[in-house]
């Protein structure tokens, strides 16, 4: 996807970009610091309209909000999503504090500590147990506490599935619970909480619909089977998520009416048939807010070294981690970049966008044609930022102040 | 270098490991709460004992304190180094809370706002300018503020220093001024700073005395024939450091003597001759700090899943983001790592240490050997830890509590 298409996302006046309506050097002045963050409320709202409208009725939406917990962002999904994940007992203050109920937010991670167990059990939220000391942790948290805690199984799938970013399922792992330990874990299960269905999630970061749809089709098979060892009938269904968002030229975007297509088959099929109390839930954090942000940070010099122009912002990895390629990726590729400030002037130029930090990494765009006229105090764009950007990156580093965020 | 070396340096009791004196179950129990960042004292005054005795008396060293900026580590090295580098108007706050005096202090960094400039200037630092850009606000400010800046010149060399971790000179670069611009920008200086020098940094992390050596003669070299175009004689030569530790098996020592003896020679030859007015000053950030720190992390969970074992802790990547593997490495290798709180145990069962966020990118040590009996509550260990630590890594991510941080 190249650059051009994040731009009409977005929205141009005057040759600047759009952010919720603002042209961009107005909203720097109202922001009054650069760098930042801005997140486009009207394209947040157009999100959850095209999943609500391609996705079956019976689906529900769960924000993972580990994508982007801004305060501002989670009580506006909030409002418009059925429920909300969470990764910490710090996510789930914020999370109720929404006054969403909390039977609606869930909590699944690998190492929940047993003061959060207690914490999560005490708002009588959904704890996904990833390990069978889990379990015994939230049934005496439960005792403890006078309160039958609501639980589901994250189960680690018997099977891979490929194409994605960052695979979280399959062979073995530390998330969830091996598919095949389950029936035995449930034989010995003897009460002390409430166990409401099964979470599967099998990797993030996918652009193939075909490898989403048959994950989805198998995670409804193993949860087929897995089911028949429930003391209960079914009522939680987490099928994940794991829906990419095209970040490099190379990118396509997902095929999201294909994915669609398939739902509609599970759930009017054998989710309608043998789950009858449970409506499916899709899970996600990236494919809901990654589009709807942009990272804003201003040319600070503009110099030439062994004839190679650098533009020298005053932003940097420390607040675009991922876009600097040092979060996962074992090949650096450019995140989509432009000068927002002069978007009607062609891109004639060759340069590298870096960062104000002392070190080669700080690099966020290599080579990349910009406007010529590229000069001090213009305002560089990095899209796709809706998503793991602020606390995905290591603010603190080198101690340069905070980014603001703001939500338009 | 091998995870024995790494617990020798610390010493134990009753086999645990101990910092700076203290076992490590009662430091946990001081702390409070895991997981933590424990600096030892004496390990820090050891390696500036070190370096005392073998570098020549001449040299001064300065701290970069964007290696460890934790308040405590800096204030109790500022009486013992001979001065501080900051990257930032933050990082400059604090070193000055120090009491070290302004015109020990320099600031280096590819970005430095104008607001930066400004503070520094009105804080009587040494500003190492990288542009021609930054010359003009430097001079700019100094006319508002009525004060004469101090500033040097940081020089990006017209030679290139292999088996750096990270090559920072050479080529086209953001930092500093190319080498051959540099008398040109000398010939329209026309007053308003007082330039007292040069810095020539060309690489960190290096375990090869051999090219630190040679980078040290070239850059003599080469600041011999600039400092011809100075205005004043040369009284700022920083020949930057770069000297690297061992992070992974496979890494070996620095031979410090043999970089000890070419500075000797330099400095009793050319530099002596040359610069009569100018002890040379190494910078060092990581060698001064890194060996001195450790992460304690508390196992939260054990599991097995499909013939692997897994020690799920309550720390991971969001504040071990270089020991994760996810911090400018290709290749990602584990990190020294101990059971802390048992090491007279044999090790002798293959483990993965992986932390609580719900990523796979979390992975602290990848089927290392430690004791079969590591369980639930045990402390583990990652050593190198007192550089770029926590303030290199995402800490927000996922919401979980900030890690304490200890001088013991």
């Amino acid at each position: 996807m190249n650059v051009q298409e994040h731009i009409d996302q977005f929205g141009t006046i005057d040759g600047e970009l759009c952010v919720g309506g603002q042209p961009l050097t107005r909203l720097a002045a109202r922001v009054g610091s650069t760098p930042f963050f801005a997140y486009d409320r009207s394209l947040l709202d157009a999100r959850v309209d095209l999943l609500r409208r391609l996705l079956p009725a019976r689906v529900e939406l769960s924000y993972a909000m580990k994508a982007n917990p801004m305060p501002a962002v989670v009580q506006h999904l909030a409002a418009r999503v059925d429920r909300i994940d969470v990764a910490s007992a710090g996510e789930m203050q914020h999370a109720l504090n929404t006054g969403i109920s909390p039977d609606r937010v869930s909590f699944a991670g690998p190492g929940k500590t047993p003061a959060e167990i207690r914490q999560a059990v005490a708002a009588g939220i959904i704890v996904e147990i990833e390990s069978p000391t889990e379990l015994r942790r939230v049934i005496a948290a439960g005792e403890e506490l006078g309160v039958e805690p609501r639980i589901a199984i994250r189960v680690n799938p018997d099977f891979a599935v490929k194409g994605s970013g960052m695979r979280m399922g399959g062979g073995p792992q530390q998330f969830g619970i091996d598919a095949e330990q389950v029936p035995e874990l449930l034989r010995f299960f003897t009460g002390g909480a409430d166990i409401l269905g099964f979470h599967v999630f099998a990797g993030s970061q996918n652009l193939a619909a075909d490898i989403i749809a048959e994950a989805q089709r198998r995670t409804v098979d193993l949860v087929g089977q897995l089911a028949e060892s429930l003391p209960a009938p079914l009522r939680y269904l987490n099928l994940g998520g794991g829906f990419g968002i095209p970040y490099t030229e190379r990118d396509t975007r997902l095929d999201l009416e294909s994915v669609a297509e398939n739902l509609d088959r599970l759930v009017t099929g054998p989710i309608a048939e043998r789950f009858p109390q449970a409506r499916p839930v899709i899970e996600l954090g990236r494919f809901l807010v990654g589009e709807c942000g942009v990272y804003v940070t201003r040319v600070v010099d503009r110099k030439v070294s062994r004839g190679r122009t650098f533009l020298v912002v005053d932003g940097g990895m420390h607040h675009q981690l991922a876009a600097s390629g040092n979060f996962g990726q074992a090949i650096r590729r450019n995140y989509p970049v432009a000068l927002g400030s002069r978007l009607s002037a062609p891109a004639d130029e060759e340069m590298s966008v870096v960062g104000c930090l002392c070190t080669p990494l700080d690099l966020l765009a290599d080579g990349i044609p910009l406007p010529a006229g590229a000069a001090v105090d213009d305002l560089i764009i990095v899209f796709q930022q809706g998503a793991y950007g602020l606390t995905a990156s290591p603010t603190a580093f080198l101690g340069h102040p905070a980014p603001a965020e703001v939500l338009v």
